[in-house]
């Protein structure tokens, strides 16, 4: 008999057409993408001149050899720029470009049967095993010249000449030896990956999303004023134009954000009194997140602070020392903010009909009514998006490019993922800092859906091993590809009581967020040392929340001086402005956290790759908890840098500038009190 | 001022339109739904009788509780299934199920708020905070009287009555505090638990599929045989009528599966000979995988096998002793195979119009054409995907049910995914096992593709680091939710190196094999200890591929008894019935590989879930490298099993039968060549 009759199939249980995949030549799979968050759900960050790798699993049947391209495009851009990747071990290919643009980026890879490759690989495993390889040397005539066409076509003279040239000498090699030495030629192998068949090659079935954002997003020294406590004068108030007399020196400390509480007019129904009191007192100044009144809501600025003018006049003064302003998104009602009025419908009300105040009980809020993304009617919820959308807009407009959001955790991170892509897609340079002190998984979320940086839980990791294994997870987990923490010892609502062990302590902690991320904050007052509390809570006593303070920012013992050196160091030292710069290193001693960073030598992406050495180190060493002295041996990481520690070696304390030579691998500092921390530099002249 | 005017919007840079997302109610975010391969891309597998268990992690902004459901159909169910998701710790959820069926299944999940439940919390809160519970009184009329409505629609009159007595008894409740007692009843929240409003509830945006096989495929002992050779007269060839006295002691060794190698006609032109060499000399049998002759191809059997009605009698008469015929499916042809006459553009060609044969420079198989994928015209693929299909189909309808599919890594895998699935799809019972020898991700990807099982790298893994490893990556990666590993020691291509160390090792090889996993089998002759093999290859000397083989099945010193017996503790224990079930256990000792294989209690997925507790443990310990004695300290884990080894227990040794009373956690063992191995169980009196 021949071949068997095509059977009758008994299809009764199919319901599915047969596959689209029937008889498909596309037969490369493309596998483990990265990155890639949830399955492309959401975007990879990087920021502008950082290189960019990705990598994908090529795997094929049979023994052809590959080529394949890394695709990736601006938005805005119609056609796909292509980087070759390379293939490393296991089927593992890459390829890397430098990031140029501040805009959403789309990239894909796809992967090909390099032809010329194949066939000269094959054809020299023949000649090396002496069989014949009469049938290859046929095959080079047909496939040569096509891949010289094909080189033609894209306007490749120079291969289209090298392949022909190739093919020509290939069929009149004297021997089997000769034809081979050719098919393995580079120019040519280069030239026939550069033209390969593409017409069967397979793209990945997802395309990416990639944020470039400016620098600023992933680099930064943050500081948090309160701009109606910026007085001279005991409990007087300052608008906005007065409180630019603090801004040359917080340049001067070296400070590239300031960040506002809400600028905007403050309710009156419910107003809080001092420490949070349920009722004010006639002349309480009430709290910038009660937002709106009489004189307006979010898209306004308090008469007090001197209105939008007076903003503007800060912001520009701000931006003639290198200063950017960022306002806080508090998305929140006083019962007095105009919206109430005009759109009672956004807003959650009691069976009474009563709008109803902010609450998780027993925790309560009286001064804020919060808005109601839920409400039931869909034209009211896209309404109460897009006004947020446009306040955005106004503010954007105005000049601002920085939003620190409140409490973003409670609201639908479907509208934040929309309401940030709206902006950025018009606005690429404005960054979202998300204020979520929450669980783990909304915060990751609310990085992943699309605020540019995040609050951490830096605030209350304290202990070593806390500290290592919170900066590991930031750094070497997936989390480094979408989540930049901005790590603020302090804020307005966290005063936290190791502050209350003194000075000792805010120096380590401000060493410990100024030097393990690129980002990081204080809220003002922590220079002054301020820790007073009330009771046994985070909050801090008579808080600027409440009432006008009026501080002597020169008082004795302040932080300047060490503010002021961390941050020029951060300025001189290109791997302190980055997060993913970090390696912990090992130490003798219990409460000694040491680290080095530095950057990768040669170019590639630290938040995909693992350089093999690094260059421009610097090394932090802090005792973290300091208010008892700790002598530490660290213990650098040599080869990592390049140094030979049996020969002399220079340290270089970068506090203080002293330098002396030595030798050993071992270095035993003491981290006392008055100076719990050292940063330093290692070099060696070459051998 | 009001409200801020709608800004007009610098649209220039955008080329999307607003998101869908716009005003959405739907706000519950689902998050890393497990088991889910590759974005869902491939299925997870089961089998009938496996519980399941799928996991997500819900996200919500605000406090509100969740509800959940896992949703679960056959393919050919129009409904799906709900089985609630229970909350475990950092908003995960999870649900199980048991499978019953054998065909293929989809799920996913869904998560909702739960209005009663969160209305409850609020209320019980703020009364516990002695605040006022004035709205939620209020609310309570609403909220139970739709929760009510909702009960008695979906036909649950209990729960609706139980929801409208709570609104009754809430609404004249003497005291906040008796109020909050009623909220907080069990029958309310499960009655509200019941009957949520979905209206706005989140489905997890994909669909993901899983395959439930029959039990065969995770369970079973296999035996390969060439039928040819099964004779008792030297150098006589035998047909499948002939070859069926081997079953009945097949079955009583505790095999399940017979495993042929292609028994279709065997082609002439190129026939290899003994010792593969490249001519045959008349009389020369050939190898089986050179199929196709003038007497047929892939759908025939040979003549000198007896033809169809032989290998149909061969087949009953192996079901009549609970022993099921696997066929080799071998995407090749001999020259003399009736399609390479048929169809000649299925076949690879030369430039000059002659088919190529089948090479992997330097390696030649002269009497082999491969198939070509990659034939240039779209309709030439479809009908050899469908020649494929319809030749698979052939055999399954003559009864045949398992495949060992030959060098499935040379063909692309798109075919195998839809071969596979156009069979399963009408026959989900029919099992394939890759014989992929290749790279780690080809064969991962094979199985994830869609073959039922695979062959392993066991052959290769002799050390007991080498061993532990690669078991515990098939057991403790994702790699179990779709890698079903089959155990081979040998093959007719593999005769490792090792097994010359003579009958220690080939006992030690057995019992891992055996015993390590749920799946294993053995080419035949590894019983009788055969190991010669030509030089430093991994070949057989005188490889039956290639010649009729006579063999004494009972000759001295082989190792049926010990085959019996432990095929025998196999069907005992369920535990060695399947391998995820394996967890390496401590072990004082360098030669000595110590695992316990144990069912957990409880109803759980194993392939998703870790146990707490054990129960019917059966302990291996074997000596890897047992040419050498050792003196090995076992420790097992007690807790787990729920065992004091401070109080006496009972170790049973399962081959012997023999049991001792014990105290202490250390067993030390002996594990020399006469005896490389112990398997036993632990048992203890209440206490």
């Amino acid at each position: 008999m021949t071949t068997s009759p095509p059977r009758p199939r008994r299809r009764d249980a199919l319901r599915e057409p047969e596959s689209d995949a029937l008889g498909t030549a596309r037969t490369i799979v493309i596998e483990h993408v990265e990155p890639e968050l949830d399955s492309g759900r959401y975007p990879a960050k990087r920021v502008v001149g950082d290189w960019f790798t990705a990598s994908a699993d090529f795997i094929v049947d049979g023994h052809d050899l590959l080529g394949g391209a890394l695709l990736l495009r601006a938005e805005d851009e119609a056609d796909w720029r292509e980087i070759p990747m390379r293939p490393g071990r296991y089927d593992r290919w890459s390829g890397r470009v430098r990031l140029t643009r501040n805009t959403r980026h789309r990239y894909t890879v796809e992967a090909w049967r390099d032809e010329v490759a194949s066939w000269s690989d094959r054809l020299n495993r023949k000649a090396r095993a002496r069989q014949s390889i009469a049938i290859e040397m046929a095959e080079a005539r047909l496939l040569l010249a096509r891949a010289a066409e094909r080189a033609g076509a894209a306007g490749s003279r120079a291969d289209a000449a090298v392949l022909r040239s190739a093919r020509t000498r290939i069929a009149r090699a004297p021997s089997d030896r000769d034809a081979a030495r050719i098919a393995r030629e580079p120019a040519l192998l280069a030239a026939g990956a550069r033209h390969p068949d593409r017409s069967t090659a397979t793209r990945y079935d997802r395309e990416l999303e990639l944020v470039v954002d400016r620098r600023e997003a992933v680099t930064g020294a943050w500081y948090e004023l309160f701009p109606r406590s910026q007085g001279r004068t005991s409990g007087q108030a300052t608008t906005l134009r007065e409180a630019t007399w603090r801004l040359p020196g917080l340049a001067r400390l070296g400070f590239d954000v300031v960040y506002l509480p809400p600028i905007h007019p403050i309710g009156t129904t419910n107003r809080k009194g001092p420490n949070n009191a349920v009722l004010a007192r006639p002349g309480d100044v009430g709290s910038p997140w009660a937002v709106g009144s009489a004189e307006g809501g979010h898209e306004a600025v308090a008469p007090e602070l001197g209105g939008l003018q007076a903003f503007q006049d800060f912001r520009r003064a701000a931006k003639r020392v290198g200063i950017e302003v960022a306002l806080d998104l508090a998305i929140q009602a006083s019962p007095d903010h105009p919206w109430v009025r005009d759109h009672p419908e956004w807003f959650r009300r009691a069976p009474d009909g009563a709008i109803r105040f902010a609450e998780n009980p027993p925790k309560q809020y009286q001064d804020v009514y919060p808005f109601d993304f839920h409400t039931p009617n869909e034209a009211d919820r896209v309404a109460l998006w897009r006004a947020w959308r446009d306040l955005v807009f106004t503010w954007v407009e105005r000049g601002v490019r920085i939003f620190r959001v409140d409490n973003p955790h409670t609201k639908p991170v479907a509208f934040w993922a929309w309401l940030i892509r709206e902006v950025q897609d018009v606005h690429p340079d404005v960054i979202f800092l998300a204020e979520a002190f929450t669980r783990h998984k909304p915060m990751r979320l609310l990085s992943k859906a699309g605020f540019t940086q995040s609050y951490t839980y830096f605030t209350w990791r304290t202990t070593r091993d806390a500290l290592k294994s919170y900066l590991t997870e930031l750094t070497k987990t997936e989390m480094r590809q979408y989540y930049r923490g901005n790590l603020f010892p302090n804020t307005p609502d966290i005063n936290p009581h190791y502050l209350a062990r003194g000075r000792a302590t805010f120096v380590s902690r401000f060493v410990l967020a100024a030097t393990l991320s690129g980002l990081y904050g204080i809220y003002s007052g922590f220079e002054l040392l301020e820790h007073r509390r009330i009771g046994h809570t985070e909050e801090y006593a008579d808080s600027e929340k409440y009432v006008i303070k009026t501080r002597n920012w020169d008082a004795e013992g302040n932080l300047n001086p060490l503010i002021s050196t961390v941050n020029r160091l951060r300025r001189e030292w290109p791997a302190l402005q980055r997060t993913e710069t970090l390696r912990f290193e090992p130490v003798r001693g219990e409460r000694t956290l040491f680290y080095r960073k530095a950057l990768p030598r040669g170019r590639l992406d630290l938040l995909s790759e693992e350089p093999r050495a690094w260059r421009s180190p610097v090394w932090v060493a802090v005792n973290v908890a300091p208010t008892r002295s700790e002598r530490a041996v660290l213990r650098p990481t040599w080869k990592a840098v390049g140094i030979d520690p049996a020969r002399p070696y220079r340290f270089t304390d970068l506090v203080t500038g002293a330098t002396r030579m030595r030798r050993g691998r071992e270095l035993p500092v003491v981290l006392g009190p008055d100076r719990p921390f050292v940063i330093f530099t290692l070099s060696q002249e070459k051998a």
